[in-house]
């Protein structure tokens, strides 16, 4: 085969990070070149997918959205499990949030590696953060180390897993955002784990969103919405 | 958290390899710690989700099938996508099998492992072969090695991928079966790319199949089914 052009894939939640990764995407391979997946794998706030179209429309590239009905038959999470309620508490057992949907972002990243597959699409973009990252081990640098390593060879293509928050702060992926001119798209991002927006303002995602936008000095656009 | 007791789950897909690889399984971890998991990923031939049903059942372990609708989603492979025939040919782009799901494995694995973390569960077993692969890369060592150190980090569970048809021969795969007193299971399993019981003997399936019990000479107690 012969390589192709260099297309990229970003993997888009409707949130802040994976927005702020649309718009590095956008910088770094240029707009016609970047594409977007996002998946409704029974996520209780449907509200994400929703942000995720709307965030691909404004940005001008094209979003696919693929159905995972898998997660909801394996239940036991906060995130799609309407018998746990979100909180910051961890699993006792697991000593792991109770928002982990364990292998969550490894399945999104290798059904993303063949959506790209199909499409002759070699670098897949993700926000995952080793900082800040809530307790989650799928979004260690080493972890997306071995994944790229297991799609690489298990796909027979050389793909590239794309992290560009792994080591940014909250308050540093904001100034990416302004950096990139897509501050005043972060309007159309979804973070709280209550649902709502405006944002509750209390969960934890909404208490780490508010901090990186106060430490960075910069007013949170999500917040002068109506 | 303390260490679970030796757990096994084998992602059975009703076929000889995974029945196969249930019984070693249950030699080597007793049956009272075995269990399996199968995939309903939109496979035409529905007849696989019974025969894996019919296996666990008469092995006397549990069967867990979890959908995947995702790959029906993605669309382009000839296992799942009813406008693209079964046949032996390769894709003229990407050089692999019409029935190569990309990333097939990867997931199945993946979600097994998922499965597997709420279970207490540390032992993941499949029917993957280098040898006689068919061109598929996602069943070779390196990509089961790069796996299982994705799921590990990605979960923060020690898991082990067994994999104990990956160096074995059709031949020896069968031999294998006839060892651990599994042969007669066969009669229960499917293997025929044009989803027939008893099986067509034509496709590329049938004739690795028929090709290893003639190697092994030991006769197939699929063909004797009525």
């Amino acid at each position: 085969m012969t390589k192709g052009p260099d297309k990229a894939l970003v993997v888009l939640s409707g949130g802040q990070d994976s927005t702020t990764c649309l718009y590095w995407a956008i910088d770094r391979f240029g707009r016609a070149n970047v594409s977007s997946i996002t998946f409704d794998y029974g996520q209780k706030h449907r509200i994400e997918l929703e942000c995720a179209r709307n965030v691909a429309a404004a940005a001008g590239v094209p979003n696919a959205c693929l159905p995972i009905d898998t997660f909801a038959a394996l239940g036991g999470d906060a995130l799609t499990d309407t018998s746990i309620p979100v909180s910051d508490e961890a699993d006792e057992e697991t000593e792991l949030p109770v928002t982990f949907v364990a292998g969550r972002n490894l399945i999104f990243l290798t059904f993303a590696a063949a959506y790209a597959y199909r499409h002759d699409v070699r670098h897949l973009v993700t926000g995952v953060a080793q900082t800040d990252y809530s307790g989650y081990p799928d979004c260690r640098k080493e972890t997306m180390a071995a994944l790229q390593e297991a799609i690489t060879l298990g796909m027979d293509r050389e793909f590239t897993i794309h992290t560009p928050l792994m080591h940014r702060s909250k308050k540093e992926t904001v100034e990416l955002a302004v950096q990139l001119g897509a501050l005043e798209m972060l309007a159309l991002t979804h973070t709280c784990y209550n649902g709502r927006r405006p944002p509750c303002g209390d969960c934890q995602a909404c208490r780490l969103r508010a901090r990186g936008f106060a430490e960075a000095g910069v007013r949170d656009p999500l917040l002068d919405i109506r």
